[in-house]
């Protein structure tokens, strides 16, 4: 099966409708998801931002929260915003890194739910732990082999990977032709060039 | 007929598809177009922009084009990147104030065909004066009048009110019950919104 790269942020709002929705739009069309956790802080950063741009600039900020809970509402996504945007996500996606296959694509689509949809803090040890537990990965493990210098190095590693692929933001969709494509808007899109072997 | 504001920057790429299909697709739906032309400029000025984010930003630029080009493409539209980016685009702007109905729009159009479908540069008299008889309209009363100090005036006043409403990037599409739609990507969502009467 041809194989689409997904590459999101835990902190990355429009990265939650994308995980919620792309397991089941891939699979109707035969396409494999590589879900590819990464941190855009330091990427944001080379551009000379210290915060997200929804909160540097208000405009823009005000429009995304209102964009997302329309979408939210087209999908049937529950949504909740959270009190604290953007969220600490490194955690996150350390843990995400120790796991694999369908249990990391379980545990990041519950952590988004539980951010986006329920309006939870998702930076802490506790919460993550829970979320762990609740998409069925062992949270003793995963936490444990989160915080190893492999771990930490390999996180690092994706960053750069995303940097030198072009990526600025999240989510990105890598197709196996080497075309990107940005933003949950371009899911369907990413899936159909991904499926068509283009 | 419920009418959709179509915010519109000539030097914007996104709002070339946008212009090109917007005719069309309002009329399959029963919307009405406002063809509300304003400067991106002053606003991005307002963010610390002194420049196009497509090249302060080069990731996001690089990316930009390529996605332009396959939405030309999915669209049937012709592409070709001007060697210029971004254009000056306020006398096309004044002289689009001074026509109104379907003569702005048919302007309108010509405009960002030549540019972004012919690599025109759209600054001068001359090729304006051109795209003006191509479009139609009487190049001679236009061009006068785009320069008085009323339309210099109105176009300040578009984008102040831009600006007031919220618009941070073109093309923009605001609904007659007050919602924000940002992007080609979202003419579909603002024009179903609008001939539902939400």
């Amino acid at each position: 099966m041809p194989k689409l790269q997904f590459w999101y942020e835990f902190a990355s709002t429009y990265s939650y409708p994308a995980a919620m929705r792309i397991g089941e739009a891939a699979a109707r069309r035969g396409v494999e998801v590589d879900w590819r956790p990464f941190l855009l802080g330091p990427i944001f950063a080379d551009q000379g931002w210290r915060d997200s741009p929804f909160n540097i600039y208000p405009a823009k900020g005000a429009y995304m929260w209102r964009d997302l809970e329309r979408i939210c509402e087209a999908y049937g996504l529950p949504f909740r915003r959270p009190a604290l945007f953007p969220q600490r996500s490194v955690s996150a996606a350390r843990i995400a890194l120790v796991l694999s296959g369908d249990e990391r694509a379980a545990f990041s689509r519950r952590v988004y739910a539980a951010q986006f949809g329920e309006g939870a803090n998702i930076a802490g040890a506790a919460v993550l732990g829970r979320l762990l537990s609740e998409s069925g990965a062992d949270p003793a493990g995963a936490s444990a082999g989160a915080e190893s210098d492999e771990v930490r190095a390999a996180l690092r590693e994706a960053t750069d990977e995303a940097r030198r692929l072009g990526i600025f933001g999240a989510p990105s969709f890598l197709t196996p032709g080497g075309e990107l494509f940005w933003g949950d808007d371009r899911l369907d899109q990413a899936l159909d060039w991904t499926a068509s072997g283009r």
